[in-house]
């Protein structure tokens, strides 16, 4: 394991998107805009700001214009949402997103029950939306579910993500994000992977997005560092998660990898501080306990009080001295 | 990140030791006695049995001679203790353990605040329990806290770890066991610090024992192992802690690790199916939930039914066809 010697990484962050609609609760518009605006200022390359879904499919970001209308963009951020057909492009367009970010499946089956497509339907639709951000000059950036793995098919081979992938080159996106949607990647496979497709597509931009359902989400995000992959997609606090995996956690958490790749000697360009302020409020707004452990135990290196009656325990082992029969006493 | 290729890796459980001493419920001794004979045939080198502590000092494990005494012993299986004293010694010969695992930490600090004592008396005190175990001819290891920083102390200097870690050499005992007792190691000084550990004593068998307090404990085996460690201290269920880290989780969970390190290739003879269903019954006698992972999500490839109405969407799907318009519509 490498140490990161200044490596640059870059920082997208989904909790506003992927986290908010899968709260029970619906987030104020009022307090979404001032989340997006405390994090803009946190070191972010990308912001997932909003979904442009539906109201109706996901009542929780039925207040996409408004978030993307009103918050304050910080030079250098870019501010992406989530777009899954043409009327959403449409109102993306309308509202100024930096970037499209379209979403398909790996795996047919997790496309159909998530989407309600088959991989071909889901291509074509897509198509269309990426044919209108081109046209407006919008980079599209392609988040793929299940590169490793399928809750419902199980493995899903490599060939294929490749050949998806290639199909999304072909019409000119800017960048794919392989996403582990239920958290079944492991660190050999996602070197493996990873590496495959950076050295088949270098002029793509990849970005890994990570869940940590079964504890590997810190351990994967090294790997695909180890492969070449620079962006990775975290959520404050790790919130979000997939309602097709039954008693899985969400995604990685920010605050957690940034902890890690900063120790590491990673450049994140992150204010972990400001990401462990930013989780407190997250925590308010969503009103659960969240899944990040940093936010909750600290830094490593932040101190605790030793015990209340520390002072007492030093002057009575004094006292006893360093010997055998004091000891035994 | 290499693949495991089949490494052999050998895993010491602590669950009832370390665990059950910070359960505030008291584990009723038939159930000590039914989980141990149980996790002896999932293919562990070692079980940390229980602590031959004062009975006032940890209550939860008055026990100890009676569940030492009861269990069936596998061969093959080292089944240990922990012995603080002399008088601990005693009564861990008497139960006939395989092994004593002594404790002291590499912190002036957490040794005053955990043990009572400055290190040198600690070593005194301990010095008296190896040549107790050496004169029984029963091997002794070593349980290192705070080798990758003290919750009070802050940084702990790598060299005064080698150095206590020589003394002990100099007596005589079998192994180390590097302790990150509150989780505040990261890869790449867990990297640093056990090659170094290894390189200058080859002739000890090192353990490391990693807390997931903040996210890192797979990642940090997985750079123990690069490292050449083959030995690894793990919880069922991630039960287990340390009271001086508020808000910490505990030991790694024995399943989230033999989980991983499967999927990456490792050879660790453990039954990963046996360890979920012992999981289980672990959580019944807790009677709280458990922090590990993999015992709620199963298996990366545990297979979950698609939704109810699937064959609808399938149906509906192809009814629409692949054109543009009919997607449209």
């Amino acid at each position: 394991m490498n140490t990161g010697n200044g490596t640059r990484l870059y920082v997208n962050e989904v909790a506003t998107r992927d986290g908010f609609q899968m709260e029970s609760r619906f987030i104020p518009t009022e307090d979404k805009i001032a989340l997006v605006d405390r994090l803009s200022g946190l070191g972010y390359a990308k912001i997932e700001v909003t979904s442009f879904t539906s109201p109706k499919a996901i009542p929780a970001l039925r207040d996409g214009e408004e978030v993307m209308g009103r918050i304050a963009r910080r030079p250098g951020v870019v501010y992406t949402a989530l777009v899954p057909n043409l009327r959403g492009g449409e109102r993306a367009l309308d509202s100024r997103v930096d970037e499209f970010n379209i979403v398909m499946s790996a795996s047919e089956t997790h496309n159909l029950a998530n989407l309600r497509m088959t991989r071909e339907q889901s291509f074509a639709q897509l198509s269309e939306v990426i044919a209108l951000a081109r046209q407006a000059k919008v980079p599209v950036n392609v988040s793929l579910s299940c590169v490793f793995g399928c809750p419902m098919e199980g493995e899903v081979p490599l060939a294929g993500v490749l050949e998806w992938i290639d199909r999304f080159d072909v019409l000119g996106v800017a960048g794919i994000t392989m996403c582990d949607t239920t958290g079944m990647a492991y660190p050999t496979q996602v070197q493996q992977v990873c590496a495959s497709a950076l050295e088949r597509f270098p002029s793509l931009d990849f970005t890994a997005h990570f869940h940590n359902t079964r504890a590997m989400g810190l351990v994967n995000t090294v790997a695909a560092v180890e492969a070449g992959v620079r962006r990775f997609d975290m959520s404050l606090g790790g919130i979000g998660g997939c309602p097709y995996a039954p008693g899985a956690t969400g995604n990685v958490a920010t605050e957690d990898v940034i902890h890690m790749l900063q120790c590491m000697g990673y450049d994140t360009g992150m204010d972990l501080d400001g990401l462990i302020g930013a989780a407190a409020q997250l925590e308010e707004l969503v009103q659960h306990e969240l899944p990040a452990q940093v936010s909750r135990a600290g830094h490593r290196l932040t101190r605790h009080a030793p015990p209340a009656d520390f002072s007492e325990i030093v002057e009575r082992a004094k006292a006893r001295g360093e010997g055998r029969k004091e000891l035994q006493a």
